[in-house]
């Protein structure tokens, strides 16, 4: 089996390069403005595109190995294609349009290189679906396998960001909560999730066109649920100056999510790395809600309201009163899955 | 001491937020223009600017702790500079103008905060040198400390890249050669390297104002170089379609790298992370070398010539025969500092 020492860095590049020309320009339609307007393709000092005169957003996450993945929780491709979807989330959260991503792989020397192709073709097939070529990235060996990646974007109508909700705004969210840290749980408790869940968390949905159909028809705001519902909502509230209700009934799950009952619900809320969008709403959007979700092929659904109660987030029980969820959300320091 | 994991990843952030803050657009000259551009800084999904029309570059690349540094080899905020010239550097070798900067940075929870503050004073500091503004960034935990860093720019005259130089043309460098790679090898030997060495390899200067005067003067291609002069020379050569040649003994290097007699030949000729500029000029652009070099404050030496020998790179010693240094550039898979 070739490893990377054996292949090494300059492999990485070619390796690179071989997936861009595998795609040309124009082959894509969705890539194929991106790719046309590509002036330096990878393998120089730096990648160069033709901006057009639309704003530009850029991001960056990273993927840790042992903190935000287990090899043997997912296949190399989709460890690609969650490392580019967790960035296009955020570019979707923005209301943009992706055009590029970079990946750079930190990976120990012995790391078989089919593992690397694997990544590649993922981040790849990610990245084209969301409408982006991947233009470059960097290879360093790492005892952690990590890939950091960045995504830019371009903004062709309002521009979406946390800050902007209103008191009256309704709530909404994309896809279903809950299935990734249902998986997670399981595997922390030495059980195999079902494929269901399982894909949940190693193949979640970048919602660019929700993103924006949303910025276009006048959403205020908007955020990705990656810390977990709470939390997020919590950082959209703060950013806003708003509160916020939001009903445990409303909150969209999955069948199976659904059959686990209280514990399903609280994954919901307070569970990470759903990558849905949560989006404050004023009622002329939200009257539209049924048409977006159709147009975009992306569920939609209102899971409560922005308060003028600044900073206050009440989570609202089956009896309309307040319910406290366990305390969970994502953050890299509490502790990695494998702890 | 405060720790990450007492701080929490959130706390990032509102760092990187206060250090954007701390120097608001127009008050630095340099980053004024980049800053006021900004429309979202860090702190929400992605950070968003206006492009102007010119073309954007941008590049990744990740700094690894035992593999690329040690940290008694250097200072946090050293680090974060270094993080930021190594970036900046190949947006100066594609004759750009550095925009903005990402930092993704992933440490251990026991990484002490103060250890994450001067990372991010240094990748702030010598963003700003260069014109560029820190938009954005990550935190996330992990074994190896890393930082990936993403540097953007824009093209305001011609560009460069690899390709485009052409037999005859003549080979210039920025600086000074070889001090990094001896700082280096006396690490490894055991002893510490002078403190003028050290520099060398922990300050590297991003040869901005260089890269951009030669490009508007009508150099052909440019590259950095980070795997030593003669690998990056073959990688000028092949993506060119040119051979070269270039004398030993024109190889600038400080005056403590000129002491070293031979072996200090070898680490201007093979070692890597100068981070200084090889740039290939046609003789009317070498004809205003010395006028470019008092313009930009960058000593400019001519080392060598491109020839038609496609491929074919020649070391010449003092006796004008083809001289064999000893192999060595920098591959990450070879093996690390610590080794």
């Amino acid at each position: 089996m070739e490893r990377l020492r054996d292949a090494g860095e300059h492999a990485f590049l070619a390796r690179l390069r071989r997936r861009l020309r595998a795609r040309p320009a124009g082959e894509s339609e969705s890539t194929g403005d991106a790719a046309a307007r590509l002036l330096v393709g990878p393998g120089d000092d730096a990648a160069v595109f033709a901006p057009s005169d639309l704003p530009i957003a850029v991001t960056t996450d990273a993927l840790v190995e042992g903190v935000h993945f287990r090899l043997d929780w997912l296949e190399a491709e989709e460890l690609g294609e969650r490392a580019a979807v967790v960035n296009l989330s955020d570019l979707a959260a923005m209301g943009a349009r992706p055009l590029y991503t970079l990946a750079a792989i930190t990976a120990a020397p012995d790391t078989p290189v089919s593992l690397l192709d694997g990544i590649l073709d993922g981040c790849a097939r990610a990245s084209e679906a969301g409408g982006a070529a991947m233009i470059g990235g960097n290879l360093a060996s790492a005892r952690d396998l990590s890939i950091t990646l960045t995504a830019l974007g371009e903004i062709p109508g309002p521009r979406l960001s946390r800050a902007g909700a209103r008191a009256g705004d309704e709530l909404v969210v994309t896809g279903t909560l809950g299935g990734a840290a249902a998986a997670v749980a399981r595997w922390k408790s030495g059980e195999a999730p079902s494929e269901e869940l399982r894909r949940a968390w190693a193949r979640p949905s970048a919602r660019i066109a929700a993103g924006l159909a949303l910025a276009a028809a006048g959403a205020h705001a908007a955020i990705d649920v990656s810390d977990g519902l709470l939390a997020d909502l919590g950082h959209l509230c703060a950013a806003s100056g708003v509160g916020a209700e939001i009903e445990r009934n409303l909150l969209p799950r999955s069948r199976e999510v659904a059959t686990l009952d209280a514990a399903g619900a609280d994954f919901a809320a307070s569970g990470g790395e759903d990558y849905e969008l949560l989006v404050a709403c004023p009622p002329e959007v939200s009257a539209r809600l049924d048409e977006i979700a159709r147009e975009t092929g992306t569920p939609l659904t209102r899971i409560g309201r922005c308060t003028d109660r600044d900073g206050e987030i009440v989570l609202l029980g089956a009896d309309r009163r307040p319910h406290r969820p366990r305390a969970a959300g994502f953050d890299h320091f509490s502790g990695p899955p494998s702890a």
